[in-house]
């Protein structure tokens, strides 16, 4: 029997004694070492919803998770039992025509960590299939593991913008999503990033975290003007907030032929239609990630990616709820960091 | 001495004499033969200005052009005097840093017929530089050789979709531009192209042109059911509207990692965010056109492109306000042209 | 019980009684009515090899291939015994890589019709995965329908290059797979499409297709200039002889910026390092096709491609070898066609 | 007047006294402060021709080139006098079709230092168009300043394969163009880099520029096996020796859908077309670079490549010869670099 941290309803998280999973055909079953919080996982326990993803039964939250695998599988070659790995939490169907074409992110039937009706990991252990636990080395710390998920969130984003050497960045927002879109800008060889950011404490974190400029986003004309200042204009823009006053001022902010990637979350946004076409835009919306996993784990062992220096807080399973309002306790809290096996 | 149709101020349109230009170094004098009347013209007749573009001086409207070269000015290789051709209507630069990429039609220096402050082709004899003045062969008639224009618009939107043989194509909106598109994606080997329009004459259109599929606008739901009932869902949208209720119903249309891109003009659109990131779509302003007329001619003398067909009136100069009002005045009408030399 | 044809060993093919084989899980079971022939078919037939596939034991040819459902395997909802389907000959493993990123052709474990170890399609009937029996409407053929197969290698090919409206194309060979590569530009917009070849003959049917120019392959200098004046350089290369001296042409003809696809096949090629860095070529291998059948059959449906005037010769199962000695006999040949259930 | 080396024949170089250029128009003169010696440059020294392009004039070499500001032209309002500049050795014509397609390096009518029989920079000043003087900041030293032109070919050929992070790169060969390259992969978040060379002492410097394994290509099977064992197959090949075991080896280590980039220069190069074919792999030529100082500047100023290390000599002009032959005589030698103004 294994501990696990289950949100029954938001605001309400219980700890329960749940039989351990055991692994199939093709899964390995993994020991659940540290799982990073995530803002979605902090609007379930608020609201026990996102847009269209509803909670209608308890629901354990978590899909940021490394640890050790503890059993595996028949049929399983690797990795092998003893492995310390960072999973990948989604499972699609691997037969429709998103899975065909490569896209399985994009699989309507994909099943995903901590979005209803599907369990995430806090919990002791979680079985998934062997290719969705990817090894990772010792130089890649637990938390670190942990934290390959929403790098790979930047990486893919990033890619979708083909950031390079000579790219002039606008990283808008400077929360945990925004400073991984920072680094990963840099590790691709952009040398003038810019992050704006309403806090100045935030700010101050992209600066430590390599970024060429910030920019107080509190008002448009301003900020418009110091970001011309910084960059000159952005051929690319790393939208972290999902807030329309942020969205504006990245959109006005754009070169001729430039490209914006939605990353931040929302429901609805409104873009200038006159200058979006003047400057022949391209707007992108990205959603999560695909085949990113071993270059993140790769990237983070390189060295070009700080993570653990992202992890502010560390809590016990019996303290998921600390880590879920870690954020909102501490202005200057990035990541905390859950370990349902200590 | 030259008769020129001048816009004084909104709904006034007076007949001027006025010195015929001569031609510079490196430029060509044509004598006008035929413009076809743009939405662009009438809503500055109506209106004075489109957004930012404001008259603040009188304006020779018209912008869809042939002609015959009439002189030549120093330096002119071709086309020689005599030389029907359509007529390209900007001037770059060709100095800025988008000159130099490539992307001369976004120069921010970019002059461009009828846009404020300059002058367009309602004029007998209009100058252009020499590579701006695009030969045509004698299969392509003179109302057709103006209509190069639009049909540039609908290719270079086209193009920045990557339509080819089995792309689900959905063209929103069936006036002149929507008609091209559709056109133009057919000719780029699609297969299905569905067709949306409010008003059903213009979606016989549609079908007239070759539209695999014609669906009623005006109710989103049964809209998007007989969408997915005709073509599936929409790996590309070319959205020739510009109007919120359109717009919805394209996005709603489409496939994942579908491309929408956005042809018909406005000043701002609103998008829900959640789907432009669940299924990934790219969303791209395109602006007029550029390196895509020497095609456009190819491609309407192929026989490909029924451009004679879209022409519904005849005017003289004198009755230039008549060929800017045909399309209130008759829902069937698509293309007015004005002869100035006649 | 049914009758296959075998190629026991290079040269001698014998109709063998064999099971019919029963559909699995997910697989559907294909009376064949039409096979066309391709030209690696008549290589094993000659040789018992092509590069490094070794016949090691008798294998059945063809794998152009069309039928209609006569059986379905457990979990198959479409299609339904009695649909007409155009066979799309290959099985991928679904878990490599490739698979995983969409790339199905590229598996390393693919197994492919006529492909030693793998039979193919000179048979009564044959059984394939559910997802590779691609319906085909009544306008298509059976004989249409085996060649949505080389059509696929077209299309395929193709779509490497990016070929549009204005497009200058250079199709070098017209064999079947030119004459194919040929109709598959048109009917992506090309306007201009020189083909190349040696044979007068072969020439002629080009303009037949819609070539707009063809050339004499057999003197290089001549040749160069004949494609100049036809379609100046050429902005894309479908090579489709594999052979050097096209090869040369071919190189020869390419605008700065050009793209070459390889689609001919042989063991070795030379290049001039020299042309192919100061034109900036994009120089591309292309292997069969993934996920294109569906979009062949619409254009073939389309009429858009002309299909059964490539069939000229059908054989029944007992006279396969008349079919693949075809093209020896006649050099007018294209398609010879075995119709194995007549 | 000033002091020009010049070769007049091969094996020849003399020092003249030739007036010094004046700036016309929108030129800048630049009193030359390093210019690093190409292979190129050595070349010329030893054959008087490369390829097509032949001496038949004496020649000054060298255009790898940097120095400071001396006077303007008419109409150049940046670089200011005494501002310190890279140059960017290439003058277009600016109205060709591939300067208005924005690929001003293949424009066909190009002036480049030390091209016959355009002079390049081994004098004391030269004259460029003012945009081609690009200013470089002063954590740029004069050697580095002159290196940003090898950079920005490294930086070039690695922008056409799309290399970023998880990406596994093959460089094959350790010159110095190589050494640049493997530096661009890493910027580019590449964290697998293999270099291979025949030459021990190569493969070391390699490994001090941060290869992340170093291959012997002195036997292709055991060369082979080590590069699979130490990045697996190559998803980007960036060749930088124009030699063909080279170019067998590299080619045979690729991954299907593999980028093959030929940066090393030669006359000929035979491919196996099967693997070209079975792998679909993509060979594009490079040829040097266009719009790509600026980035090469600012990447060299952020501290991510290591410019001054790979200079191994300094010489006088007077020396010219010397720093030519710096790489015969000396197997370490990375950059030689001329200080004409010293």
């Amino acid at each position: 029997m294994q501990r696990v941290a289950v949100l029954t309803e938001p605001d309400h998280v219980v700890l329960e004694t749940r039989e351990v999973p055991e692994p199939g055909a093709g899964q390995v079953q993994v020991q659940v070492r540290a799982v990073s919080v995530c803002g979605s996982d902090v609007h379930y326990y608020d609201h026990g919803r996102i847009g269209g993803f509803v909670m209608h039964a308890p629901l354990v939250l978590g899909h940021e998770t490394s640890g050790v695998v503890s059993a595996v599988g028949s049929g399983v070659g690797s990795p092998a039992v003893g492995t310390r790995v960072a999973i990948e939490p989604q499972v699609e169907c691997g037969r429709c025509a998103q899975c065909r074409q490569g896209r399985y992110h994009l699989c309507p039937d994909i099943a995903f960590f901590a979005t209803p009706p599907v369990d995430g990991s806090f919990a002791e252990y979680v079985v998934v299939p062997a290719h969705r636990a990817h090894p990772v080395p010792d130089t890649v710390s637990d938390e670190a593991a942990a934290l390959i998920e929403p790098l790979s969130v930047a990486l893919h984003a990033a890619a979708k913008a083909d950031i390079g050497p000579g790219t002039r960045v606008l990283v808008s927002g400077a929360g945990p999503v925004g400073l991984l879109c920072l680094q990963v800008a840099l590790a691709r060889g952009a040398a003038a990033v810019a992050v704006t950011d309403v806090m100045a404490l935030r700010r101050e974190a992209a600066t430590d975290y390599g970024a060429t400029a910030t920019i107080d986003g509190n008002d448009h004309e301003t900020g418009l003007a110091a970001l011309g200042a910084a960059i000159g204009q952005a051929d690319v823009v790393l939208e972290c907030t999902g807030v329309q006053p942020a969205i504006d001022l990245a959109v006005a902010a754009t070169a001729p032929a430039a490209t914006v990637v939605l990353v931040g979350t929302g429901s609805s946004i409104t873009l200038p239609l006159d200058v979006v076409q003047a400057r022949e835009l391209t707007v992108k919306g990205t959603f999560r990630y695909a085949h990113v996993y071993p270059a993140a784990i790769e990237l983070a062992a390189s060295g070009r990616i700080r993570l653990d220096d992202m992890v502010t807080s560390h809590h016990p399973l019996e303290d998921a709820v600390g880590a879920l309002l870690a954020a909102r306790r501490d202005p200057l809290a990035l990541k905390a960091v859950v370990h349902p096996s200590s």
